[in-house]
């Protein structure tokens, strides 16, 4: 090589710091994680928390079916082992995102407390907050507005959770919601309350 | 039940849309996604990038090997059909930062046209900008700050790109720079000057 000059210069590394993102946005970036049945409300409260923060200045961001099923997680189907992975995939995107200093909402049923407790785990103490949205499966059912349960019944859906697969409930979520008695902006209400005395976002 | 008086209420589903979040951030999101040679510097541009950027006040967030292959795509090794499932992968979490109205850094050699191109594909047109960081394989062989090019001549690392391996560079990149004979700086400006022309930040 006749010109190398350049392989002479300090190639240093400057990073952007989880800290300097935060600073900027002026919150905390962590993950609400939003577990229970089919037709529990879990997307419809996590896109309602996001708008309620998005009006604070709140950075967010929702990962759901719509935009994982589809993308990142086109390739794993319904098997165990693909489940498994579906919600380790999710654990590890989410990391990202708290990462980058944004709260990120992820709902999915994610059905096994081992899946989540790995995704928790993955992260850091005050990064992870587990809510159970619970419902009886009996009023999902009432609900059912994909159907599926409807299809599950028939045998037409296997492995359906709920009715054909178990679903095992959170023995200590940070937060409890039950959607058969309590209204969306309650449930907002109540997770805005446990991220503002984890001191995710600001009090008041 | 006795009490389902909230499956009456309306679940309307309100959304913090792409532009939402891109409105608040005051710039759009967009992945700028180096491809190069091992020790071409694609992570030091990309996090000098970054750097530069976070003092302008734009939203960032660099996904290369330190983040992404040790959490998300821990489970992939070097064989080809695990290379193009990583960039799959890769690509995937981009969109996701992109669509989260945040200029989102990809470092990884990414040695494949066909797997770069698929990345490109499944983000808008003016959302992926390719930085082919090109270097002579000699000159990149004289840096080897982790050894591995010494290692692939010896044979004790298989598939190596660039010695033992191919690289398909861009035919048509947004950004081209070679880093043998350009500073950092240099190549940081060259980036910063497509990202003002596409209008991904403000001119100014």
């Amino acid at each position: 090589m006749s010109d190398v000059k350049a392989t002479n210069i300090t190639w240093h590394q400057q990073r952007v710091t989880r800290d300097d993102l935060e600073k900027m946005n002026g919150h905390r970036g962590a993950t609400v994680w939003f577990t229970g049945l089919s037709a529990s409300g879990k997307s419809t409260i996590a896109n309602q928390l996001a708008a309620r923060l998005h009006t604070m200045g709140v950075r967010t961001m929702v990962l759901d079916g719509d935009n994982v099923r589809h993308g990142l997680n086109k390739n794993l189907g319904f098997s165990p082992e693909d489940r498994e992975e579906n919600i380790r995939r999710i654990g590890e995107v989410a990391k990202l995102f708290t990462q980058a200093g944004i709260i990120n909402m992820v709902a999915f049923i994610s059905p096994y407390i081992r899946d989540r407790q790995r995704a928790r785990e993955i992260q850091g103490p005050d990064d992870f907050i587990e809510v159970h949205v619970d419902i009886p499966v009996d009023v999902a059912e009432t609900r059912d507005p994909k159907g599926l349960y409807t299809k599950a019944r028939q045998g037409l859906v296997k492995e359906f959770t709920g009715i054909s697969a178990p679903y095992e409930a959170p023995e200590n979520p940070e937060v409890y919601l039950n959607t058969a008695t309590q209204s969306v902006d309650d449930c907002v209400e109540s997770v805005l309350a446990v991220l503002k005395a984890k001191k995710v976002i600001a009090n008041g």
